[in-house]
């Protein structure tokens, strides 16, 4: 059965966590063996895995990015998973399928600094996805997102 | 400069949500587009987002997979990133590191009852990672995971 409303159909485009000390968080995972691509810097660190990307935000960044109190920043919002979609248009639809699927929108589609529409909703839990439509990101025929 | 040591370097193989209602949230994704993977059951709902599943699975049974207390799954582990390793000695390898980079792990090495062997560290924030060795599940040449 095919579904042709847009939805979270294709890939996770970028897993986020929230973390409390970037420079620590981007040493650890260095330390792990991940590296920081090119386009981080000292507000975000981005880690390229073929097709996904692995970022670190500060926590209150990614909270008030959410729309969500900080304080509330600490349970399910602490991190957030991102679906990047090829047409603008499809932010806001799925934000709205989200609501009749029993989710809330937290950050209505609205265009960020960096560029492009995003919006948030969360999940029965909390649990906040992005879903975002930025031209400077890749996509390919697959739905993997290329920085 | 290549990491030649074990470590987080290819794909994130499972995001898994902790979450509170299984069907609920079964319910939920499914009406935002996702199938659920002919493996999913009671007790796990799996989708394949080719090359990387996104599962569903209740919080308190993900906590103890972990190795955490239940009350501690409310915050940064209420939800944990897989990485599939091909080789079993990978496992304890990583979280070796882990623990050398500054996290801790939380479930030693061990076989779960699904087969294989798996083992959990929390990053310094607490964020959850599975490294796991499963025969059951194929990695492609490109380390994304195929159920």
């Amino acid at each position: 059965m095919t579904d042709l409303e847009p939805g979270l159909g294709s890939a996770i485009s970028f897993v986020t966590l929230g973390v409390t000390d970037l420079p620590r968080s981007r040493a650890f995972y260095a330390a792990m063996g991940l590296e920081a691509h090119p386009r981080s810097n000292e507000h975000v660190v981005f880690h390229d895995l073929g097709g996904q990307v692995f970022a670190l935000f500060p926590r209150a960044a990614l909270a008030e990015d959410a729309g969500v109190p900080v304080s509330d920043a600490t349970g399910a919002l602490a991190a957030s998973l991102s679906m990047n979609v090829s047409e603008e248009s499809e932010v806001d639809a799925i934000l709205q399928r989200a609501v009749r699927a029993g989710g809330r929108i937290t950050r209505p589609a609205s265009s960020p600094p960096w560029g492009g529409v995003r919006g948030y909703f969360a999940d029965p839990d909390g649990f906040a996805w992005e879903v975002a439509w930025n031209p400077s990101v890749t996509l390919d025929a697959e739905g993997r997102v290329r920085l």
